[in-house]
Formats: C-alpha cells, structure tokens, sequence
C-alpha cells in the first residue's frame, strides 16, 4: 500500500529538477530553433539570384500559378504551430507569451523527428472567429497547420471550419495527435487480447479535446459506435440528459456523440459505464486515485485499460494490473505503453507535406494509426505502441500516409508508396545530419554551459 | 551617343540571365532558409527540459511577466517580414504566394548581414484594416515586424497604425529602410559640396513609400521643409492643387507634405520645380530617359542626383554627369553611390531587438543614418555610402540604434553603447560563423549541383 506515495514522492522531486533545468535552459538558450541559410553565398552578387534582379522572375512563374509556390519556396516543408494559449499543458489559460516555449518545444520535435520547419506562432485573438481569420491570411505562407493547446469547445469549431474552408491540412494535435496513437494503441492491445474491433465495448472517461476526436476516429476505423459510451463530469452521455439542448448549441461535436453511441441507453458515472466492457481510455483527471479498482474488477475479461492524465495517470499501472487489467497504458515515458502524439505528428505531418496535401482527414488517420501499430512486429502486453527512439518508423508511417492521400485525392503530387518512402527517408535523414553535424562542430552549446550538470536525461 | 542602348542592351541580357539562374536555383533549393535546433538533444529524455514536464514552469513564469517571453523563449531574435503581396518589387500586385520567393530572399538577407531569424509571412487580407488586425494577433510571437511590398496610400495606414498599437518596433522597409539610407547619402553629398542641411533646396521626384517617407525623416533630421519639393504624377505638390482634398481623405500623409513644403509655392512639373535645386532625389520612374540634361543644367552648383528607380534609374550617371551633377546615386550595385536598403534593416533590426525595443521613430532612424555617413571615414564623390561588403558597419549601426532606444526610453534593456556593440558583434559573428561551418560540412548544396555553372554572380 506504500507504493502511491513513494511514487508521488519521487514524481515531485524528479518534476522539481525538471523544472528547474527547464528554467535555466530557457534562460540560457533562449529559444530552441535557428535560421540558416541553406543557399550558397559565396559573394553579396550571388544575391543577384536570391533576391533582386533575378528573384521577379520567381515571383511572376508563381502569380500564374500559386501552386508552384510549393515548388519554389520553402513551403513545401514550412508547417505554423498556432495557438491562442487557451489551455497550455496542465497550466490553463496562459495567453499567447507564455505558450511560447511549449510551441518551441513542439517545433523541435517536429524538426528532430520529421524534418520539418515548423514555425511556433501563439497569436492574440479575442474569439474563434478572430482565430479564423488570421489562420486563413497566413495560408499562404505555410503547407499546413498544427493547432495546439486551444480550450474546447473552440478547437472544436477552429479544426472543423479550417480544414473545410483551407487547402492546406489542418490537425490540431491535441485531438488528432491523441487519437492517431490512441488508436495505434487499441489495434495491438485487440490484438493480443483477441478481442474483436466490431464487438468490444469501450468507455471513453472525459470528453474533452482528445477523446471527442477519438470517438470519431474509432468511427471511422469500423467501430460499433453503439457500444462505445462517453463519460463526462455530469455523467454518462445519453441523449436524455439535461444538457442536451445547451450542448446542442455550444458543443455541437459532443451532442453529435451522445446521439450516436451508448446504445443501451445507460445512465450513471464511471462504474456504471464501465461495468461489462472491455476498453476504457480515460483522459479526464490528473489524480491516480480517480479511477477504482474496484470499476476494473467489473469489466470484461483482459480489461485494456488506457489512463491518460498527465503527469499522474488516473489510476498506477501497478494498481490496474493487480485489479485485472490485462494492458496498461499511460502518457508518461517511465511506464510501458507511452501514448504520445509525438509517435504521430511528425510522421503525419512528414507525410501530408510530401504529397502537397490540400487536406488531411479521418480515413488517413487510420491509415496512420494502422501503420504505427503494424510497425511493431511482436506486440504483447508492455509493446503495443513504438517508443519516440523507433527512427525508422516516422518515413515508413510519412510515406504511408503520403500515399493515402494521394490515394483519396487530397494531393497535389501523386506517388507510390515506395517513392514517398525514399523522399520521407531522405528528407528526415538529412534534417538529422544537419544538425549531428552542427553538434560536432560546435555550434550547439552544451548544457553544462548552462550551468546544468551531470543530469541524466 | 551609343551609351544609353549599349547599356540597355548588357543590362537587358544580364538580367535574362539572373532570371534563368533564380528559377533554375528556386526549383532546385525549394526555400532559402532552414531551421536547425540550437539546443543539445542527447538522448530522448532531453525532452524533458525541451518540452514537458519542466517547459510548464517557464510557461508560468513568462505568464506572470510577459516581457520574459523576450528573455526565455527565441522572440528576442524574431522579426516577421509581413505583406500582403500588393506591390512586389517592379512587377505589382501579384499576391502573397507570389511574394514569399522575393520575402525568402529578405530573410538571407536579415540572416546573412544581422543575425536576425526572420521569418517571411506573406498573409492574404481583404483591406487595410484585416491586414492590421493580422499583425495585431501576431505581436506575440515576434520581437519586431518588417513590413515589405506594401502598396501605398495602405503602407502608411498600416506603418502609423501598427506603430502605436504595437509594443514592438513596426518597420516599413520600402518606406523607412530607403529614406534612411537616402539621408545617410545626403550627409556625405552635403559634407562633400560644403553645402547646409538648413539651406539646401531639395526636390522630391515621385511621392510614393519611399519619398514620403524620406520628406518626414528630412524633417527629423533638420532639413528646412519650406525648401523641399515634391513633385507626382500631377506635378508640383502645393496647398492650391486641385486634389487636396481627395488627398487629404485618401492620403493624408501626402497632404501633410502638401501643407508643410514648398514655401514658395511653386508649381508646374518636374523641370520647374528642379530648376534652382541643390538636389533631386528620384524614386519615380524606371526609365533612364526620364529626367533630362536640361534640368540638371538649371540646378545650384554641384547638383546633387539620386535617381532610385529600379532596375533603370531615371537618367544614367554618365549623362548628369556630362550635364554637370557633382555627385550622382542610384539603386544599383554596378554603379558608385548604391543606395541600398540591406545597408540599413539588418543594422536596425539588430539594434532593436538587442535593445528589446517597444518601438522605433525618426529620431532614431536620424541616429541610424548618421552613423551609416560617418562610417566613411573619407567620403568623396563616388563613396557617399558604404557597401554590402563593409560588415563592422553592421554592428557600428545596431549599436548606436540601440543606445539611442536606450537614451529615448524606448528600450525594455538598458545599456551603453559599447555593452551594444559587443552584442551585435557577438551575435552576427556568430551567426555567420555557423553559416561558414555548415558550408564547410558539406551542408549547403553548390551552385553547380542545380546545374547552374561558371557564373560569377
């Protein structure tokens, strides 16, 4: 019974160095990403082709035709990380300065892992609307979007009525990321356990950004939406509930939800909504107390139970695993099972980028998430996801979503699988030499510069 | 005779040439600049301090005091280079995809020469207002914005608005970057002709971005406006003409100059208004047969002749030489006296952004274009101005813009100028020391893998 706050203990101490390195880090760096010139520039003239006289030239085979400027500008690779800094990590409603470091943090994953430039731009707006507007007169800049850290139901609204009206794909991760791997997830843990997808039972515990997007994607990936039941703060969603008509206007996204699943009509909390299934994918409350072991004791045989919260999980791995549960797993790295979006989005992104996609839907998620599943040849029960250190799973997972797309029609250059492998491969290779390549010459200062020393990261 | 068509006819091939080898390079490099992380990643777990858990902290703290996005996040080095891609270079209103090949050579450029990451954003936006409200949500994320490409009467709308709004400098470069290197020219062409700021009678050609800006720094910087005249497309501007007040709804900032200049009340065209003259500065019309040997004749002593179009000024060097100009600029590099803008944003931005400046005005523009006149230690009638290549000019400028944003109370850090100027040397030396490793590491692809050969640009 000691084990919870032994955990805790160690959990607050380990968060107190992170943050404190991460401060001094900040500090010292200050900022994550560079620019370098990928041109030569050998002498001022060559500027005669890089900018004025020659560049109009450039400029004028573009205005005939936009769609060149993925050809002849960085666009091609170039994605913005937008924000309005409404609901930043666990830390809330921060603004636009403050999201600051977390989108750099994301661009240089998306650069480490993908190869991609992405550009962090928290911007200040006072409504969705606003938020809409600017998105739509930065299209032109970028070849796609990645939303991020947006409160619901305004991502909701902003990842709907972008990816309709842009032709550029729009993903905001918090849904798309979470659900792509959460899914990659649910394959191998059927698979070990031999359930089948059309007929296991599933609880989604929260309904917020993530697991709105997942009912969604579990949609379209051939799940019996009637056995799937949603588990907000008010309850189990059924269409008798109160708030139908105030979700109706405001969430239209979970109104949709509680129409179409939860066939049996139940009613009730957690237990009763968890009782008799097989799956629960909990992304609700950072308290491993939340969830009872009590709940996993009633569920089917070979529970899978998926606790998201971060940092602590809605319930410990140990605790789940001695109530029953067959799978585990958790978003955090020191457990088995890390459901983490950074699996998905530089591959994905990877992916859409190469082919030039206008777009990006659910039919390409699933794709993806098979993908990432597949790429795990032996799952068992503390093996159902790839850890971020799978290099050689993004171009593979890049290049399959490349040929979805142009599959579905959303690209605007056609190619075989094998021809987006090899240019996702490329691509991702190169970005990583570039920067080994700055390490070992010494461009990069080293942490204990900062004054951070002997860590073990 | 033959000089002006032979001329033509070299400049006409060269500039056929420049073409093919910008659209041949375009395809070839897909982008001008890369981004690179700046910070060690070792293993995986680096992350930790990079992103979450620790990046939380800094997220609160910077939320507690947004000015700390300047110190822990990479804003402090960050410039937008905004347009909407209405007047881009010589070839007009061809939109924003079109713009971002012209916006990517002004990123190498604020790269290359200052140390700057500049990001290009051309952005699609119904009217002046939209475009405002872009820049607004953008503020945020950037340290300084450069606005480029910008069709006039909007330019000075957006460059006054977003100068009070915003808490960032707001940089019109086409405005401001010319008009402070056209006063940097002068002081050197004054020095050399012994003539007085005070006295001098000076004619404006052409009444766009780049001369109405250049009358209201002339302002700042002590000229007698009653002495200066400006003259458009409908001739002389005076107090009497017929548009005042279509002016003074569409474009104030030209009936301003209207009420302030021209003392005399003069009216007519361009000949009369040059004739007396000490100077004309052109920025009107691309075409060497614009203004004529007879005007030139009509001027005081040792005319002064800055005839700014591109790629053509409005009367080649040797003919208002042979009509008598003692001292003669123009906007391009194969003549003496180059009056060219990346003499003046890269220094300015660097010193704004070392200074964290909330904003920038003609004083300190005056500072910068003094300081760029005295770095020619010699000035004669072929060096008025230095030259790209004079690269301890770039931190000489940065730093006294800096100081001088200090001594105003417009600078969030405060410093001396030599503090400023050991930070932009610092910064730019570095910055091209890590370009200079990155070709030597085989990282930068040759001119001659695009099949572009044997040139000497």
């Amino acid at each position: 019974m000691n084990a919870v706050p032994i955990l805790l203990e160690q959990e607050t101490s380990a968060t107190e160095t992170y943050n404190r390195d991460s401060v001094t880090a900040a500090e010292f760096y200050k900022g994550k990403i560079r620019s370098v010139p990928k041109v030569p520039i050998k002498t001022l003239a060559d500027f005669s082709i890089w900018y004025t006289p020659g560049i109009a030239e450039v400029s004028r085979r573009i205005s005939k035709d936009t769609s060149l400027s993925f050809e002849m500008t960085g666009r091609w690779n170039s994605v913005a990380i937008l924000t309005d800094g409404t609901r930043v990590l666990g830390i809330g409603n921060v603004g636009p300065e403050a999201a600051m470091p977390v989108m750099e943090g994301k661009a240089l994953l998306f650069n480490y892992l993908g190869g991609v430039n992405a550009v962090p731009i928290p911007i200040r707006v006072q409504d969705r609307e606003a938020f809409f507007d600017v998105a739509k007169a930065l299209e032109p800049s970028f070849g796609g979007f990645n939303l991020e850290d947006i409160e619901s139901p305004k991502c909701f609204f902003l990842l709907e009525k972008l990816q309709k009206e842009l032709e550029i794909p729009v993903w905001h991760d918090d849904q798309l990321g979470t659900a792509s791997i959460i899914l990659a997830g649910l394959y191998n843990a059927l698979k070990i356990t031999g359930k089948q997808l059309k007929d296991v039972r599933l609880v989604l515990l929260g309904s917020g950004a993530a697991n709105v997007a997942t009912a969604h994607l579990l949609k379209a990936a051939g799940f019996n939406m009637g056995n799937i039941t949603l588990v907000d703060s008010k309850g189990i969603l059924n269409p008798s509930r109160e708030d139908m008509d105030s979700l109706m206007i405001n969430n239209p996204w979970k109104y949709d939800l509680a129409m179409m699943t939860n066939s049996d009509r139940l009613t009730g909390g957690p237990a009763e909504a968890i009782r008799g299934a097989d799956v629960v994918v909990s992304a609700s409350r950072s308290d491993p107390g939340f969830m009872k072991q009590d709940w996993i004791r009633l569920m089917q045989d070979d529970p899978i139970i998926f606790a998201l919260a971060n940092p602590f999980p809605e319930i410990w791995p140990s605790k789940a695993k001695e109530a029953g549960a067959r799978i585990v797993a958790t978003g955090r790295g020191d457990f088995p099972n890390q459901i983490n979006n950074s699996l998905v989005f530089p591959a994905v992104f990877r992916g859409v980028l190469d082919a030039r996609a206008k777009g990006v839907n659910f039919d390409v998620m699933v794709t993806a998430s098979r993908e990432i599943a597949e790429f795990i040849k032996d799952p068992h029960e503390d093996r159902i996801v790839p850890n971020m250190g799978d290099w050689e799973m993004y171009p593979q997972v890049a290049s399959a979503v490349a040929a979805k797309t142009s599959e579905l029609g959303l690209s605007r250059v056609r190619g075989s699988r094998n021809q987006f492998l090899s240019t996702a491969t490329e691509i991702i290779e190169e970005n990583r030499r570039f920067y080994q390549k700055s390490v070992e010459s010494g461009m990069v200062r080293e942490l204990k510069e900062a004054g951070i020393i002997g860590k073990e990261y």
